[in-house]
């Protein structure tokens, strides 16, 4: 990934290959546009992996607006990054719950997912979700929009069993789209 | 599709089973929640299908933010709308171009791609395609960010062969995700 602290892929450039935990260590005051040259990444708001985060997959992102978190809730700063490592994983699957500590009824999914909904989710919310391979984003709206938590099998055990272990920006159960984050 | 004129879905209530060419008629100022409880639509910011255009899937839309086209061009507005009549083919393909009036390198799109990237095309420019079923919907930014242009095989009998017949409100052949609609 190759970050940049002006608009357009201008200003200080630092390309990095593992993870950052502040990009300010680097001299950055923020980053303000980016390339994704290989692999799946996740970005967040503050420095940590704090904060709101949102899927960087490979391409351009010419200003803040194309790869802030979402519609909604419209952010205007990076501050950290890593990579997606289980990303790579051909298989990704997942399971839904109704409730949260894995209870009420489920969904198996292995897919994209623009509308829960249209596959049958009688919801436009998910209590608590176990990963078993690769990883997947969940978004609060249908068609990809809104808040995103990116889920992965090597983290938290690939366990959520709440709506606050999603992120820790989250305060809601609403999720209406989930997709798998590929390389 | 069912509109209200207020967020979360209060105020004055509209259903709608078919096309919407002007909300205003129905007395509403503009649509600030909406639901939608079958079937794939697209809307659009301006009267008459004009502006931004904006895929809608089955779920629920508590506010503007959550249907608004885009990250990076936040709109306030959805002023008609229409279902997408071919959204229910089970076959989705189209052929995207390098260039406009379908020249250059082609690639054969029958699936999701959040990163056309990362699939292997060395652009982030699409100049021309083709729906031979089904319907797409193409994205400014990876990751199914940015402006949104809806194409479908039922319209301009699926050939859109410059990046202004893209939509409107297109400005830049820019396009870096795609992914297939349905119902």
């Amino acid at each position: 990934i190759i970050v940049f602290d002006e608009e357009c892929f201008q200003g200080r450039r630092h390309e990095f290959t593992s993870e950052c935990c502040n990009v300010m260590e680097f001299g950055f005051e923020t980053v303000r546009s980016l390339r994704v040259e290989s692999g799946a990444w996740v970005g967040y708001e503050h420095a940590s992996y704090q904060g709101q985060q949102f899927v960087l997959e490979r391409g351009e992102y010419p200003q803040c607006d194309a790869f802030g978190g979402s519609n909604a809730y419209h952010i205007e700063r990076l501050t950290s990054f890593r990579p997606i490592a289980c990303a790579n994983h051909r298989e990704c699957r997942m399971t839904i719950f109704e409730r949260e500590n894995f209870l009420g009824r489920k969904g198996e999914l292995s897919d994209d997912y623009p509308s829960l909904q249209a596959m049958g989710w009688c919801n436009n919310e998910v209590g608590s979700l176990r990963i078993q391979s690769g990883a997947f984003v969940c978004y609060q709206y249908p068609g990809y929009r809104g808040y995103q938590y990116i889920m992965e099998c090597d983290r938290h055990c690939g366990e959520y069993k709440h709506f606050r272990e999603f992120g820790s920006h989250c305060q809601t159960p609403q999720i209406q789209s989930i997709r798998r984050i590929q390389q």
